[in-house]
């Protein structure tokens, strides 16, 4: 994947991210956590346990979603203005390979900020016991901007 | 969506399904149950629990994508010959609405059945206290046949 | 596909896709016309001719998407408030059947309008010289709105 | 995007994509043309012209599609045993720049091959007068070999 070079408009980048990381209820009861917060790029880990599998064993297609989804939208946010946040518009996943091994890592990238729209590429990668990694997955995702509200609903 | 009108060849699709289902460690974990299995159909049911939500309070991209997907695959399961297994070659998923309420219901139909491959497009529900229901997710998904393995290995 | 029942704010919704029709060298030069206007709604046609096949003598996937994009688009546009313009961000396109027959009828619908990203869906129909009608291509498209630009610059 | 480094398994790859994009009606009545063709990577043009446009006077997404739709198909193609045959089963494209410019630049490149299915990666880049190119849309896709047929039908 190219690597990007954005510059983050929000000092506090790193703290929104993981302020709201904080709060994923999914994310967090399935294990997984997060490892880096760049501008533009957010990387996502989440091991290998049997609350993960889907009916061969191996790491069901939603856990990977659920992860490379996520470092797709904060990828988006460390380049959005203090007070933002971030909902996936839609998604696309293809998946490449079984998903086997020690644990999944996930990498968000923003291929193309905007003021309301931000397109991102993900990748998933499986690791096993030797650190031998095999791309998994890789994600196509838009990302939408609303300021944050104080207060609940949307 | 269009009902669909197909004829299941495998006498024991319903077994197949449920077999298959049992194994799901992710679904299982997150709570979801398989609520209907007809030819080129399956609905999945999730209740809200902290468990899936994302960070501000709705139920995660990734966990309405698990269970559509899940619901894709299955459907196309049911239309597939005895000793098959189905695996998500790769899907896309739209939001439509924030994702709020006291259960999400995903629903898999089958567009069009092949040898190889099966396209299907899947749709989740949330459902309120009063039973409304509100269109949350849409998927379009590419579905594969492969033979079932004695063991494991893919 | 379900009927939608949309209400249409600009009353020259009509006039307002016909004018951008009217517009689009690639539809035109490959033959298209547009044939239904609704709320929410929009058809487009395209007769087979030697312009628009593949390798093997069908309908390229490429003028499939062309048409289907157009009318999604077009059908997200009914619903929009005068003086909008509407611009694909994204879609997919699933190919079901090969494209053979005498004409490809497009048809594009809105699935969830909204004030800044409309959600479409679309189908692709090839009909043979007996009026027997094929589904080869869905599409499920994400439009934005922006405000026309007097003059030209985006 | 990242280097692939793919050997052919058909000494004549170059060859069996040259013949089978000389009988593309809807890409030479566009104007497009075949001016790379590696292991695993195929490069098309697209100059600009009336014959593309758009109602805002950019290139269509459909012709951008089109293109990079071939260019993923054929880069397919290039590792596929001699007589195969490549069809598109899906895309996804996402649009990030208005096309504008006097060429679009469409490469299509093998992510993951496979016996049957084959997922690729294209992108599209819009060159200007001087020679500056901007990046204006990103395919991700899903090819599928048959075997060639001797006569038409599918």
């Amino acid at each position: 994947m190219t690597h990007t070079h954005f510059q983050a408009q929000n000092p506090a980048f790193v703290q929104a991210v993981e302020d709201s990381f904080a709060h994923q209820g999914l994310l967090s009861h399935l294990g997984a956590t997060l490892v880096a917060v760049e501008p533009g790029a957010v990387t996502i880990e989440l091991p290998f346990s049997a609350r993960i599998t889907q009916q061969h064993g191996f790491v069901h297609a939603g856990a990977l979603t659920s992860i490379v989804d996520t470092a797709c939208g904060y990828a988006a946010l460390t380049l959005m203005p203090a007070g933002s946040e971030v909902l996936s518009i839609e998604y696309k996943v293809n998946f490449l390979s079984p998903a086997r091994g020690t644990k999944a890592v996930a990498r968000g990238q923003v291929l193309k900020p905007g003021r309301t729209v931000t397109v991102c590429r993900g990748e998933v990668f499986m690791v096993d016991g030797s650190g031998q990694q095999t791309l998994c997955a890789t994600m196509l995702a838009t990302m939408m901007r609303r300021r944050a509200m104080t207060g609940a609903a949307m």
